[in-house]
């Protein structure tokens, strides 16, 4: 063959590198190139941990058990209650503030997530000023501490201080709670890094009139199912991330007769009513909290690759999985591809930030977008884009979720349970929908988009994972 | 040619008759199957007329005038009012009955239709009971003339009697009005023929405590843009016909705060919100009062073939055009292919019923099908065929709505404006999403599903069309 080779027009497969597929087109001959890259992203010890953890019966067996308790959650909204009397960490008057992704240090936050800080800070009244909150957290007179490690998840610098009230969430099937605050709305917000009067002024009323009147309302419903909730949303056109019309609607369909009813004036009604039908986002922090229940559902078993966590604080972006405990697998944060408002581009962004990736990690948000094509006005791309990512995220994960349907697909339900060892084996990242928040305090949202989970957070937890298995490759 | 082509293999394409294709492949040969028929299925007649006002100059251009107008109509819901204080036909005590699609004597009303009468009749307090209601009727005693004829719209068998609480819809572009009484919720309801003392209660409640009501909140609102709502929904996969799941979601989150504040007593409010929340279907006669309104915008310009009203009385189908004004082209009304509820069949089904195909004539319902890919779960099929179903109306349309956009066809906006001289010319029927009701007064509706209008309704049309024009072979 060899006399022929060089004589006729070469037709190759190129796998891997792109350049030596350039190469053979260059010099006349047809190729066709192939998209591959080893494992890991070649990292080699992760790959070798890769290969101890993949197909291992134990992982396998793990895996099978947290989907089976992550299918079977059943996230119920019960109840509205300050911070202070649900989380235990904020019990007898401690200045605590939790913040969004893996623990960091009030030097390390980005800038939206300090102001935000600083912002509570003023909310409790442990400083009068902007000012005087920065001394006093640079003195070191607040503990900054995760949401994740107090049961509770938060959107962009998702701070939460004694006195906001949270969305109480118990997962009916198991037991367990999760809490989120409530969505303050676009424009100057203290997710997003503002800490004006009118912010302050605006989660005082929130904890003021919104809360206790929602909560009087819940008292009388008997509490919210938000599995069945979030399903229809998902059918008429949210992904329950950063598309939240649907759902929003839904919950106002369900407890506004109720709140009609509340022991409270009409005033405080039609003001907590006006509020939700004024935010199509109210409903993406129930929609956190209903993740964060359903994914701490499958947390804690011995061996399990299943992601259940993913958070990111605006600097490093932190993985958990069910197998490793309340370890983070860390790694710097993506910036975020998306559309920016007008002005701004992805030099003024904040890197990726917020707890609201625990709605990928529970296989909605991103991972649900073929359900959401009117999304893509929002973060960008097409509806064909759309489709393509949930569809991507099946190489990903270890099964689908019979509750959550796409129609763009014909009704088939939605990829769920990120495994991490396929992340690191297939090189396919999490997709993540964003909101941007502005890189330095006080601006507030520049615009929304579409992001990815870092390799380095999945190789570093695989090899975890390896270690725990008795591997000879993996790093403790 | 001659000698090889009997001895060589046959490949040949064949038009129409498939009898030609299937002797050919059982002979051996090779054979494509093109589905074709001649214009107007055939009617010689018809398609004459046809080819005098294809491509006529006076048609087009009037076309062009009617589907502008349509396009421009902005319905919004100002008001709602008992039947007879805005209806001028029901003024002065005069005892009127309003029903579906085009006019029909009581003797040869379906079913369901003549059990609406009669529990209407019973309602207004005409009769004590339903038997002395049919007595009444059987003697002239209640006049019976079709909703269009009085600028109104009611589903199924679209009964409407004068105490009956009215949408009142106005474009705000061109200053007419349209009417569509409330949606009963699902059931045995008098649109379904059932006439019983529950249904007849529940039209009480509807007049005396949720119509009020409304009428108090749409006050203070100051009236409802429709068009922008139905455009929403749209894009949270309603079709605004069969599905109104979110519309009536979005209708919620407009009222509700104003409810809550209405000089009504809170078991008022409540109740109403209740009553809309409880009932996915209650948008529908909003959609059907909007849409008629802007047909009617279309309507009355000279030598239009743009249709401006699809209804049927479960008898006949009868369809208007812009340009023969108020006459009706019938033709018997198909049966409804789709599904049935348990124990029932197409056996028991009342053929195609009610004016709710003035959701088809304004380009929505069945024409954007695409847009409710979960619809197939109520009326049959699949999402592809809904998808299918969009894209073949563009076959017999004058235009698109920019208004209504379809996430399914990347954003694409709907079919609108059905030209009668195409439907004759291509042979492709309008589709209709329809509720199936039971051929026998009393029993209700026993499914949901998909027909088409009768070609019969075109031709005869077309036919009129081509004698305003001065066609030799048109039709008076």
């Amino acid at each position: 063959m060899a006399p022929t080779l060089f004589k006729e027009t070469l037709t190759v497969v190129n796998v891997g590198l792109r350049g030596f597929a350039d190469d053979i087109v260059a010099a006349g001959g047809r190729c066709v190139a192939l998209e591959w890259q080893p494992p890991a992203q070649g990292d080699r010890e992760g790959g070798w941990a890769l290969a101890e953890t993949l197909a291992h019966p134990d992982v396998d067996a793990a895996n099978a058990t947290a989907l089976a308790r992550f299918i079977a959650a059943n996230p119920v909204l019960i109840d509205v209650s300050a911070a202070r009397d649900v989380l235990p960490g904020m019990a007898g008057g401690r200045r605590l503030i939790v913040h969004a992704g893996p623990p960091i240090a009030w030097a390390e936050m980005c800038g939206p997530m300090q102001g935000a800080v600083l912002g509570a800070v003023v909310l409790e009244g442990w400083a009068d000023s902007v000012d005087a909150a920065e001394r006093l957290v640079e003195r070191g007179g607040v503990d900054l501490e995760p949401c994740h490690h107090h049961g509770a998840v938060g959107p962009m610098a998702g701070i939460i201080s004694p006195s906001m009230p949270l969305f109480v969430v118990e997962n009916k099937a198991a037991g367990n709670r999760a809490y989120c605050n409530f969505n303050e709305g676009l424009g100057k917000v203290l997710r997003f890094g503002a800490n004006g009067p009118e912010v302050v002024a605006r989660l005082r009323t929130i904890a003021a009139t919104v809360a206790p009147t929602l909560r009087a309302a819940l008292a009388r419903t008997g509490g919210v199912e938000l599995k069945p909730l979030m399903a229809q949303a998902i059918n008429m056109g949210d992904e329950v991330h950063n598309r939240n019309v649907a759902a929003t609607a839904l919950l106002i369909k369900r407890i506004a007769p109720a709140l009609i009813d509340v022991d409270r004036t009409r005033d405080d009604a039609r003001a907590t009513l006006a509020f939700i039908a004024g935010n199509d986002h109210f409903f993406l922090n129930l929609s956190m909290a209903a993740c964060k229940a359903m994914c701490d559902s499958a947390a804690g078993v011995a061996h399990s690759s299943m992601v259940t966590a993913m958070a990111r604080n605006g600097v490093n972006f932190g993985v958990r999985l069910s197998g490793t405990g309340e370890r983070w697998f860390e790694a710097p944060a993506n910036p975020v591809d998306g559309l920016y408002f007008p002005g701004y581009s992805i030099a003024d962004a904040a890197a990726d930030l917020g707890d609201s990736a625990i709605t990928e990690t529970a296989g909605v948000g991103g991972f649900a977008m073929a359900a959401a094509p009117a999304i893509v006005k929002f973060v960008g791309g097409t509806p064909s884009d759309a489709v393509h990512h949930s569809l991507r995220m099946r190489a990903i994960t270890l099964g689908v979720n019979p509750s959550f349907t796409l129609p763009a697909l014909d009704f088939a339900a939605a990829a769920v349970g990120i495994d991490a060892r396929k992340v690191v084996d297939n090189g396919v990242l999490p997709v993540i929908n964003s909101g941007i928040a502005h890189r330095q305090a006080g601006v507030g949202q520049i615009g929304a988009g579409v992001t990815s989970a870092p390799m380095a957070c999945f190789t570093a937890a695989v090899k975890a994972l390896a270690h725990g298995i008795g591997g000879k490759r993996g790093a403790s």
